[in-house]
């Protein structure tokens, strides 16, 4: 072991160029929803030379949208492939799913980007552009870890599966998608952009929209209407109270440094069309936090009895009740025990390589993890080289050194994992 | 005097159906901005034949633009023409303008209308189409009140300066522009839609739109940025307050019965792009009613006071200021005293039509005597037979018994205040 070590420490050193060079490749295909197919081909032939068994496939929305984890607005998924690539192991040891999303978020506004956002320019160590951190830096790492184990002729035991999917940012179909196409496994890293640390848990999340009404009328007389924008106040601070009752019921030592572990945000509130009338409509549009340890429907519920309870207790709701609606987006919590197995197997490999151990904590967002244990029923651990503040910002950018540190603790970890066939 | 009281009531009994018809051409005609030259063309011919000294003349936008009364976003008003017409006293009496705008608000959904919005139908004794009763139903009431003078053989001493603006739904560029022409006098009746209230004073009100600046942040991590929301939130509850503390300043008995006699009405809100991102922007549009008793640059100041306040008190908002922009509509407040002889002889007049004293109360919303009192120094009084909750609704009417009414309190009005010529 010590010596295979050793010689992954070597192999991943001599090939950073290489490594970079891969990344910078993968960062200057815009790969926004709907575009994501050149980076994919991309990968498909990078696997293809590594010898990889090749599973490649479009969506199929009719198969996939009476799942109740199926989330996604998107109608047809043509021209939108799926990747999986698998390194068959020997046979004997633990298999491993190694999981990274393709799709990038738009670039906002283009002039907030100092260089163009698709530049993969390469400036003190960074690379910057679009997708760098979130999360083409962690595709980079895991590909380079089997090439790695591949050129150091070291062969494991258990598969390692490498899926490069779609739709991670709107929801997940794409990893639903190989689930259910039969990807499972013993274990799973997604290297999303963690800043190095190590997240057994993951927060899960969904979008709602609340409806207020009021009642018109002309602002010089305004008493004589109901404001649908006081009324939202109302909402609003109930929202904030029903966010610190939640929070506080959170014990978990994983989000002891997080000040809200599961926030309810509200994000978009709409309301009137004219300075002088009483609005009669307001919307409340956010993103509810969902805890690792509770499902999507309790949370939901949870806020539905709120507005409930709003409903019989004032006298206007009472008449003109609050809707709830669940739309848009929505992301499965995740949770593994923090001593299971893959949780050892991944520190030992990051204190090997660090000389430290690793901080553990409880993601502050939702990942395809949580369709991967949910679903899938495979042990998830997020852990990757991107830097967490700059995933969806102008300017992102990632540390090209932490992409080889993290491609080497995946080495690694794959060995331990998966076994070394000798 | 008793004999003339009697002819013109008799008078005005009989030709009921004449005055119905002239208001329901004006209705037919739509008047909205830009629209408004048939309806005057209507009226100009009524008063030629009535043998009135006519002036007819098209706005000069350029000559009004630096006036601090102008507040305007039309660039031009050609084909909109301004009418007055003069019915010239004996000499030796008081004069008084008859004013009354021709301009009337959108139709909006049309869908919410039972007959076309531009039908004039009768049924029951109402006149239904919009304009009825803001305020062509006053325009005509004043016409036929002169009409009745006419007809009678009744000449007056002092001028009857009959007026027929555009703009005043927007801002008052009709009446300011012929209160500059020279159009001043002794006294002015607006028959303004009052539900046969007197109000010599009226609320001034204009537009604010108030800025607020956030901090964005990825929604999962919403404790890092600051929510444009949640400030604004705290910017509502300030101007409750302020609307609370400036209404219990109002000690004025015309305001007794009004709930809150000048509003703050926040009639628009909006914040925030993305459900699941902290909003960096809100925008808080609102409408501030005047008292008759301030100036608009008073309210404003204080208002601008309380923003200033917390942009000292608040730490975000000392970096990030609340910064506020007086825009749009503005409707200058007017205020006439409760005895003005002016009040006693509209009081007196009324009384004797319909035996009982009349409701003087403050109006909820400016009107153009804003402007007639407080440039053109001319005292105000707002009386007419138009329905205030119908303006500016859909299905708006009138009642034609009191469009008649009020014709006649007018006609007495104009006796006793010009004084007949023997």
């Amino acid at each position: 072991m010590e010596k295979n070590i050793i010689r992954i420490r070597q192999w991943l050193k001599e090939n950073r160029a290489r490594g970079a060079r891969l990344l910078q490749i993968l960062v200057r295909e815009n790969s926004t929803r709907g575009n994501e197919s050149s980076t994919q081909a991309i990968l498909i032939e990078k696997c293809r030379q590594l010898g990889l068994d090749l599973d490649i496939w479009e969506i199929d929305a009719e198969e996939l949208k009476n799942h109740p984890a199926y989330c996604c607005d998107r109608q047809s998924f043509e021209g939108s492939p799926n990747l999986v690539a698998v390194l068959k192991g020997t046979g004997g040891g633990k298999s491993m799913i190694l999981n990274g999303h393709i799709d990038v978020v738009p670039v906002g506004d283009e002039k907030s980007w100092e260089h163009d956002a698709f530049s993969g320019k390469i400036e003190c160590g960074k690379l910057f552009g679009r997708g760098s951190t979130d999360m083409k830096g962690g595709i980079a790492a895991m590909l380079m870890a089997i090439e790695s184990l591949i050129a150091c002729g070291i062969k494991l035991k258990g598969d390692c599966i490498f899926q490069s999917v779609i739709e991670e940012e709107s929801g997940g179909a794409g990893t639903l998608a190989a689930v259910l196409r039969g990807y499972r496994a013993d274990g799973a890293i997604i290297p999303e952009p963690t800043n190095m640390k190590v997240f057994p848990k993951q927060q899960g999340s969904m979008w709602f929209r609340i409806t207020v009404i009021g009642r018109a009328a002309h602002g010089g007389t305004r008493y004589e209407g109901v404001s649908a924008i006081e009324k939202s106040v109302m909402v609003i601070e109930r929202l904030q109270k029903l966010e610190k009752d939640r929070n506080a019921k959170i014990t978990d030592p994983l989000f002891a440094k997080i000040p809200i572990p599961i926030p309810i945000n509200i994000g978009k509130v709409s309301s009137g069309q004219w300075p002088s009338s009483v609005p009669d409509l307001a919307t409340i549009e956010g993103r509810m936090g969902v805890s690792p340890d509770e499902s999507i429907q309790a949370a939901q519920k949870e806020m539905e009895a709120c507005l409930q309870e709003m409903n019989e207790q004032d006298e206007w709701f009472r008449e003109h009740p609050l809707a709830i609606e669940w739309f848009g987006g929505r992301w499965l919590p995740g949770s593994l025990e923090v001593d299971h197995a893959l949780m050892t197997e991944l520190s030992n490999s990051f204190v090997e390589v660090l000389e430290k151990s690793p901080i553990i904590e409880a993601s502050p967002w939702g990942t395809d993890g949580g369709i991967l244990s949910t679903v899938g029923n495979t042990p998830v651990v997020i852990f990757g080289p991107g830097i967490t503040e700059m995933a969806h910002d102008a300017n992102e950018y990632i540390q090209l050194e932490d992409v080889f540190v993290a491609s080497e603790v995946i080495a690694l970890t794959l060995m331990r994992w998966c076994e070394i066939s000798e």
